[in-house]
């Protein structure tokens, strides 16, 4: 979207708030507040949501006329050249997707393809020149583009790619070939139908010798739609969801395209013929060049988020109306969200919902911090690039468990198409496992927490970060900035009257978030430093606990982001819910991990056992704003389209 | 099926195994081993798949046509009434359901419709007479019906439905009316195109007097198809799965039928007009009424996991073929289940996989026990309620989170609909909400557990259990006959050298599930007799804790059916991976739990640490085995129907 607003105002404390649940809204929506109500008034509703029944020609064309009528409001117009992007056109580019997000899936990851991913590769990883020419067709939509990284072959494991990009100096072209049947672009949208270029990432090779990983632009379609020579176009066909976007196939049979299509802002090959680089280390060209993609990645998370409220809206607005069974002491028939294990399906979900926006508030500003600044350390990039991939693996896990939570606990009307839920469930399935597998980002993650970033990694194999682990990590360190000293603070005043805390100190919770991350971090160190690197079984063993490492770091990351937001809202009775919530989040994490604490020695077994019945107290106790709670998720009644809750 | 057979030959051990994978399909299939291999053998392999971009209107089409050929086939041809059959039939019903599973499961859940529920209903709530009038064309499809049974205003409250059968005895015939917009009855399969008639649940009425839920059969649609006068037809639409199944609603305006349409077995309106029933008790004879339709519930679980097994032969296939990243010490690209995270999500979910077919087994022994027994004591109905209950929970619940484990494995390919998993997922998601929502039925459970049935209960709102348990129950007993012998003396030698336990002594698995199941139901039982009854808070602060003792409970009687299907077999390799995979079933349950066992005090932190690097150990030494493993749950190479699974 392109709306002019203020940066200052759109940063300040939430005070015109008219009812409990517009001044969650405005807690959550943080500094960002302005600028998401711009995007929710802007919001087209009419034609939302697909019909579920569309068959998938059908869905593919509505998709495609649907992100038409959002460029046409304004949405996806944000993509601009990192160099010279301004924070506000930072922070835009990330709340048009959000906002797409309340509508139909495929649209969104439709605009994802074309405005972040393929205007993405564009406005990341080329040069001006290349921006003048491409953007602003990519942008509008006369240029549809794929972005064609992903192989048969080769999907986590991007540096394995089989594509060729070889430099002819005769012809000062590039000839892109697809050598094996391995080395198909599958599963790219846009492929199918509509696309008619493609940002293909394959090795880079001039005069003989290989650079790496590189992205180059290559037509695969003429304007009658047909393959141009060389290019075999495939159709990936029916998918689990997503059925308005056309996933298909690429083969490039020594295709050649002009020089100056090399997307070449960190590797080009010069009218000489000679490949030159601002980066000498071709390691460390690869991470930046991918690292330069991560608004990809923080979209995913975001929108799994906005999915996960968007069940969560309809299953509680579902829990309120439904009644179902009598019972003595009542004269009604009881409301499902009257029942506790009701309560237990729905509550704690609400709770991490809102820790995981106010942590992706914390992204949102890093991702400003880092690509706004041109100066930015390493180190926060490989910060910023941790903690997307940290909170696209916990938003999109945690958009599968919810939403189908949400389907089961509507019961049979939850499984009928016209009640959303099953839409929903179809079409965040597959955030698990794109834009990064969340298995793989996990040990992304850990990678990041086990070094300093000193050392080039080795690969992103899942073991690199052994080498350099064993060599640089002496003891797991928490570390915090900014607003991190509140909960250092916290954590400090608790541990001086441990014998006090209750379940409801802030500190303790951090303490203990802190404690099992520290643990699990030095407890993994000490098994690298240990083990045999050659050996694949040896790392291989430690696989599970790198992946936990993960989950507990960003949990811990996640819990601070909290009690941050929290502070920054004025002491009113928002405050005191959303300390509740708060409270509710870390618990249910405890809960989760009790087994562990009491194996360390940091629970005791009456402790634990207490727990469970302070989680249902709490679930009771939020009940009673279910209905505030889920408008400070922000999904417009007029929204939700779940014909279960007409009338 | 109708297929002859010898009864001794199917109940002999198995000897004839070519392969260690046929061994174990043998020793999984246990006594029903024969009439399983039959009925695989006989399943009809053409055209057992959907091509899932197949419209809704065509996929119903398609579903009756290929449960036509299962018709053909012999399937489904074993549905007889209750008193007269032969345990041979009652097997080879419950058989059949599970072999229909291996292909569609929109096929499957029509047949379960169609035989399962509605000749079923047939069956077992009708007459002599009624059964030789209707049920051989049920049988046949010449007489498509429905079940209707759910309300939009009450599923899982079936006491409570508002539809009412009042007799007038003027005409002497039953007059069905919906009386309010709620009482529309839903979700009925076959009704939205394909049903003539429905067997339809409601309120009976005579001369004045309410005798509450009977079944009657009433035509709905006339042979053209078109609804019949008073009766207002519609349909559910689209569908989160299950896209052949045409689930429709049906609302009665005062709709009349002769009184010999009423499902009379249990209750009926003789010639002079006044109500009779075998069952003087109007609670009791409910819930007998219920009772009767247990085979519903035990195909459902069946199914489910029939579905599960199906989507894990297709990932660990894929698992064993697709290799990603490299390692210095290996030569080349790793395949999937070499990578511990990848054991972790797969090799678990295998075992458990085992577990509950041993259970489902003696689920099926049980049926057959009961309803091939006139004479059964009303303990053993309630036994088999509860049994058909607890799997139905555990196996679809199962297969929920199972299939999304492997769509997850397999990535993108996961999600393209060829390859079958995201269709598995759709289908079986509302396996879990259906033939008894998963949260009420845990209730169920832990009612059976919790009584020992000497009195009728007030009603299924899921706190009836409270007045009965806060009378009857002293203290928690785990009961086992027959081969639970077997366990009872593993647990007592363990108790004796409690100090001695390794993680693979299978008499410690089974102390600590007794334990965990003692202590959950002791202290519910202590927490219901301290409670106010008439208090739905007080009561509803209990849910969470019974919902709890439900799957304890399950979890137990699970483990104890994998021990004596193992002690079935003879000692060889087969005998050995069985061995290692109840461990590994037995030990998850334990991690899972961990907290709770600490809390405890039924294990250390030390031990409960060293816990989970046993599993660990145990996926790695079972992934040797993984392609027999995978052989071993009954799934055909050719049946998978994956097309990342070809050349």
């Amino acid at each position: 979207m392109t709306i002019t607003h203020d940066t200052e105002a759109a940063q300040a404390i939430p005070t015109h708030a008219e009812s409990l649940g517009e001044a969650l809204l405005e807690a959550l929506d943080g500094p960002y507040h302005a600028v998401r109500s711009a995007g929710r008034a802007a919001f087209p509703t009419e034609g939302m949501l697909r019909d579920p029944a569309m068959g998938m020609a059908e869905a593919r064309e509505w998709t495609l006329h649907r992100l038409g009528t959002l460029v046409e409001a304004g949405f996806g117009q944000s993509i601009v050249p990192s160099a010279t992007a301004t924070p506000e056109q930072l922070i835009q580019s990330l709340i048009d997707f959000e906002v797409v997000s309340y509508g139909d899936l495929s649209v969104a990851i439709k605009s994802g393809v074309q405005h972040g991913l393929f205007g993405g590769a564009i406005a990341s990883l080329g040069s001006p020149a290349q921006h003048d020419r491409f953007l602003a067709d990519a942008l509008s939509l006369r240029l549809l583009g794929c972005f064609a990284m992903t192989e048969v072959g080769h999907g986590s494991d991007v540096q394995s790619l089989e594509t060729t990009i070889t430099y002819d100096r005769l012809t000062a072209e590039f000839v892109i070939d697809s050598p094996t049947p391995a080395a198909t672009k599958t599963y790219l949208g846009n492929a199918a139908a509509h696309g008619r270029m493609a940002a293909v990432f394959g090795q880079l090779i001039v005069a003989g010798q290989r650079h790496g990983i590189h992205c180059i632009l290559v037509p695969i379609r003429d304007d009658e739609g047909r393959a141009l020579p060389g290019v075999t176009l495939g159709d990936n066909g029916h998918k689990g969801g997503l059925l308005g976007v056309d996933n298909g196939t690429i083969t490039f049979d020594q295709v050649r395209v002009a020089r100056d299509l090399l997307l070449d802002r960190f590797g080009r090959v010069n009218p000489e013929g000679s490949y030159e680089s601002p980066i000498d280390n071709a390691n460390r060209r690869f991470f930046t060049m991918l690292g330069a993609l991560v608004r990809g990645r923080i979209c995913i998370g975001a929108g799994a988020a906005i999915a996960s409220r968007r069940a969560l809206a309809i299953a509680v607005t579902y829990a309120e109306k439904r009644r179902q069974f009598r019972h003595p002491g009542r004269k009604t028939e009881i409301p499902l969200l009257d029942y506790q294990a009701h309560q237990r399906k729905l509550l704690p979900a609400i709770a991490k919902a809102y820790a995981l926006g106010f942590a992706q508030n914390d992204l949102i500003s890093a991702f400003v911090d880092v690509v706004g600044n041109p100066e930015h350390e390493p180190r926060a990039q490989r910060e910023l690039e941790s903690l997307a991939a940290g909170l696209k693996v916990l938003n999109t896990r945690f958009a599968n468990d919810t939403v189908q939570v949400c389907r089961e606990a509507c019961g049979g009307a939850g499984y009928m198409s016209e009640n959303q839920l099953t839409q929903l469930r179809a079409d965040t399935d597959v955030f698990a496992t794109f834009e990064g597998d969340n298995t793989v980002l996990s040990q992304l993650v850990t990678k990041g927490i086990l070094t300093n970033y000193r050392e080039v990694w080795g690969g992103l194999d899942g073991f690199g970060l052994v080498q350099a682990s064993a060599r640089l990590v002496t003891s797991a360190v928490i570390e915090r900035t900014g607003a991190g000293v509140l909960v250092e603070r916290l954590v400090a005043r608790t541990k001086r009257r441990a014998g006090e805390a209750t379940f409801f100190d802030r500190g303790w919770h951090a303490w203990m978030f802190e404690e099992r991350e520290r643990h699990v971090v030095d407890g993994l160190a000490r098994r690298f430093r240990a083990a045999d690197k050659d050996s694949f079984e040896a790392m291989n063993r430690l696989q599970g606990h790198v992946v936990f490492a993960a989950r507990v770091h960003m949990d811990r990351v996640v819990l601070d982001s909290f009690i941050e937001g929290i502070e920054a809202c004025p002491a009113s009775e928002v405050k005191d819910v959303l300390e509740r919530l708060c409270t509710l989040y870390a618990l249910i994490s405890l809960e989760q991990d009790s087994g562990w604490f009491q194996e360390h020695q940091r629970l005791s077994a009456s402790r634990a056992r207490a727990l469970r019945g302070q989680v249902d107290v709490l679930c009771l106790e939020l009940r009673g704003h279910a209905g505030d709670l889920v408008q400070g998720l922000g999904i417009k009644r007029e929204w939700l389209g779940a014909a279960m809750l007409d009338d």
